[in-house]
């Protein structure tokens, strides 16, 4: 299944993704992905939306699939390539960072470049949303936790990232998390996600392009190691962490400007694009 | 008010404190401090909590006040003293990094030493908890945004929380965030929770001893600066930040071991206190 959060004329709705067609189920309920993550329900919600009204996919307006997760986990320096050129050595153990419900945005809403910086950064990232929790999850069992993947753009205000100790401001502000458009179950695709081509694109121009198999803490050993140390739980969401090529580590470096396009798009999962718009 | 979520004899319900004497009002939904918050009945909620059955606090078992904030916002190296040890420097804007809802206890309940780390630290903090949200809220405003203030325990696996360059893994071992026990509404305190002696104590033994007077960022401005970047919202937890003293700065180092009684005091506050247990 590839569903996705969406409103069509006003209306809010699941959308499902079959075979090139798009339909949707409306309503606040069947829309809710985290009550049916949580509920365990979500194949019965995505029948529905299969079972919905034919649309055209341009008539959506896709919003964040999830949206008041308790866990938003982000890896960072999770690509050998990235690892490098941030300067900070190759990770031992999975470098961690949060990012609240409230910089959330869906596919296609602006990513906005605020008043007080110039410096917004894109970072194409997988994301694997948890299907249900636990503690000391084993590797070979993790992948039967995961819910279904998506892409995400980790839009980054580098100057707030490094003005302190801890990287949590400029990943935090509002508008800069990008999700989506669709969450894809993990019938549809690899195991782990693995293997799939990871690009960034702005204006068209390539930015980042890896493989998902280049992740050094895959999806598995990602939920495994996690669960050694906290309670996972149904609805968390792991973003995965970003190649090389970013623009801050470009010399000079490269920032996005209000007016760019920003395209993630991950092989088999889907194209994220989102506008940048000045605040 | 001073509110706390309780269970007597295996029930739950909300307990209010006033004049030395305790009420209790029964059931999940008066009990739902996070629920209260995000409508505004706080204060109705209270009443009736007030109106309760009256029982001995001795009887109670405190659950943390909340356990679904959108956001766990913890600042880092917020008094002078803290950061100098540290030796990380004064922060010229909010360190920050985040809890998850998942490591929260309540007031009484065991901290988890885990198997995986001897590095137990312990950090009394001020929490401020938030009534209502917005973006670029004004400091002469801010305070208007608090539902009430609180003790924490910001339990701390050090050797977790060194291993990379983020924290975050050592600020979010399961049972290792203590908070409580009673969320007190801002007008049984001074403006912003200003001016209280704050100290940590284990076994007796002052480890921690302050004053929220010397917070870098008090609970105004940090409302205020975080509301420059990212929205913030009703329910939300301001974690302040801890005084000097930790067990990791201290020469040889001490860490919290198994039978030990980890205790933070704010005055006109409240005292929460929590055993050390082996996991």
């Amino acid at each position: 299944m590839r569903l996705a959060r969406v409103t069509k004329d006003g209306n809010i709705g699941l959308a499902a993704l079959a075979g090139g067609k798009v339909t949707i189920a409306y309503g606040d309920a069947i829309a809710d992905l985290d009550a049916h993550i949580a509920a365990g329900t979500l194949a019965e919600a995505g029948a529905k939306a299969a079972a919905g009204e034919a649309v055209d996919e341009g008539s959506l307006t896709f919003l964040s699939p999830l949206v008041r997760p308790s866990k938003i986990i982000c890896l960072g320096l999770n690509y050998r390539d990235h690892a490098e050129e941030a300067g900070l050595g190759i990770p031992e153990f999975p470098v961690l960072f949060a990012r609240f419900p409230s910089s959330l945005i869906g596919h296609g809403a602006p990513i906005i470049l605020p008043k007080v910086s110039s410096q917004l950064d894109w970072e194409a990232e997988l994301v694997a949303v948890l299907s249900k929790g636990g503690k000391n999850i084993a590797e070979a069992d993790a992948l039967s936790h995961v819910a279904g993947y998506s892409a995400f753009n980790d839009g980054s205000i580098r100057d707030y990232q490094m003005r302190t100790p801890q990287w949590t401001a400029g990943k935090n502000f509002d508008d800069t998390g990008a999700f989506g458009p669709w969450l894809v179950t993990p019938d549809e695709l690899p195991a782990g996600a693995a293997g799939l081509k990871i690009e960034c694109r702005v204006n068209g121009q390539v930015m980042q392009s890896s493989n998902t198999d280049k992740l050094i803490f895959n999806v598995a050993s990602t939920i495994s190691l996690l669960s050694t140390f906290m309670t996972l739980e149904a609805g968390d969401v792991l973003v995965m962490g970003t190649p090389g090529g970013i623009g801050l580590a470009r010399n000079p470096p490269v920032f996005m400007k209000a007016g760019d396009v920003c395209e993630v798009e991950i092989e088999g999962i889907g194209l994220l694009s989102n506008p940048i718009v000045a605040e």
